[in-house]
């Protein structure tokens, strides 16, 4: 039991760690594109992966948040804003497509993350949902901000409701009685058919 | 005595809740006339009317803040700004004096809930009137971030100062013996009144 | 002994209080070029110099923040918000390499206390250098967001990065066995010494 336990652990700590890496490169290409310096694309780097967590935990009362206190998390996300700003004629050649759909995957991982943290605070399911948005959402978001442009999550397509939806299949699967693991699954699940759907099918004026 | 105190509170909720509501419809009409998707235009509508207490809470060390422990303040926005979302072309017909109108009673409920929060917190008078600010004007400024545009609060006519001078109303009331019903009546009442003298005269050039 | 440790409280504390009414007065110079109102002018200069430490006292899970419930800060920069407001046109001559200047030695002030601030909490080394970081540079990014404008530190020459490696010194130079002092006045040394050479050379293009 115990065993397996960890195994599921490590799989939900791999599954964090791609996720926030997707994120931390998907920022850092922006703010160079943004003509940020090095600091500046690191620090994207660190609030496009973290942003949305550090919310969450700050909402939730948990102070220093996980993005500060686990050491692989602030480190990880500024070794890869620098690669990133490396190897940036490179990464830049990579299809849009593919990115979203990378992007997709991170966030799919994401909101599952935030979910279960919210619902380990005991919070009104209502505001576990939300919180996981805001974890998938929120570095996105005040990236957008501190690159001077609209938040793309809440303008473009399905975006943040793919966010909410998934969180919200997370809360009912596990008042269905599935397992966490179960659950979780079937909610990244959502989130990111609802994700390809839109990317495949440009569902860009899909306001929803 | 009990009675009248559980209306008395009972009258700062309504207060309060009514506030709520102008502040997301709001915060959801200029959403949507920003081209947001349907949970962009809820969460503005969220933001605007609980982003100021959100602030305020994180401030004071309340976590979770009310916005989230209290289930009836995010389901009222989030309805709110999915009705406005049904309903934009019926609201947008809405002349801009009478927004401005409700905006300010909704404005002026919202500073002395914000002032009354502080006091119980034993911060400095100093301090106590900056957060009853920040809960009045936060909110709004948040969603005009959000939406790519200058801070009205903080940039037009004497929006931020009707708050601010209210705030002191109140804090002044308290000092000088009145009870804190009168003293939130009288506070309340000033920023109305601050706030109506700007909108009929048009004073856009008096900036305070 | 407890002479001097006293008189090193106070060398802090007037440093402190010079590096944050520089930056105060420099958000109100930028505010009132954006036309904002007398509130939104105070407001901004209260943001300028205290955001940073704002946000890092709330990451380290300091609630009410330092700047907050300590009186001097708050009302030090709302008096330099009015008196900037009020002799706008005579501060306004004064010639921008010399306020680059100011700014270098108000940043150099900061950053250093941010990170024993941070090193009190016994945060991550690394973590601690992004919390120095956060507090010199914080401040100014916030009032770039609500003044419309690309956060100049993460974009130009290398103010981030000063910053950053300021905040590195003081933490290797305490590793190095050196008194806090020393260490400090190591790292506000180098964090100047970096600014004024980018000031004086034009390293504008010194993306870094």
């Amino acid at each position: 039991m115990s065993r397996i336990k960890l195994s599921t652990e490590k799989v939900v700590l791999i599954a964090d760690l791609v996720g926030m890496s997707v994120f931390a490169a998907e920022g850092a290409l922006s703010a160079i594109s943004a003509h940020f310096n090095l600091m500046g694309v690191m620090a994207i780097a660190f609030i496009t992966a973290l942003g949305g967590g550090i919310i969450r935990d700050l909402l939730l009362g948990v102070a220093p948040p996980a993005a500060l206190t686990d050491r692989r998390y602030a480190s990880l996300t500024f070794v890869i804003g620098l690669l990133t700003f490396i190897f940036f004629t490179l990464l830049q050649k990579i299809p849009t497509d593919l990115i979203l759909l990378i992007d997709a995957a991170g966030l799919s991982f994401f909101v599952v993350a935030g979910v279960e943290k919210a619902i380990l605070f005991r919070v009104w399911p209502f505001v576990a949902v939300l919180l996981g948005t805001v974890t998938g959402v929120g570095g996105g978001v005040i990236r957008d901000l501190l690159l001077g442009r609209a938040p793309l999550a809440l303008q473009t397509d399905n975006y943040a409701s793919s966010v909410f939806f998934a969180a919200a299949v997370v809360l009912i699967g596990r008042r269905l009685g599935l397992s966490d693991g179960a659950a979780g699954l079937i909610g990244g699940l959502t989130c990111f058919t609802l994700r390809l759907v839109a990317i495949l099918f440009g569902w860009h004026s899909l306001k929803i």
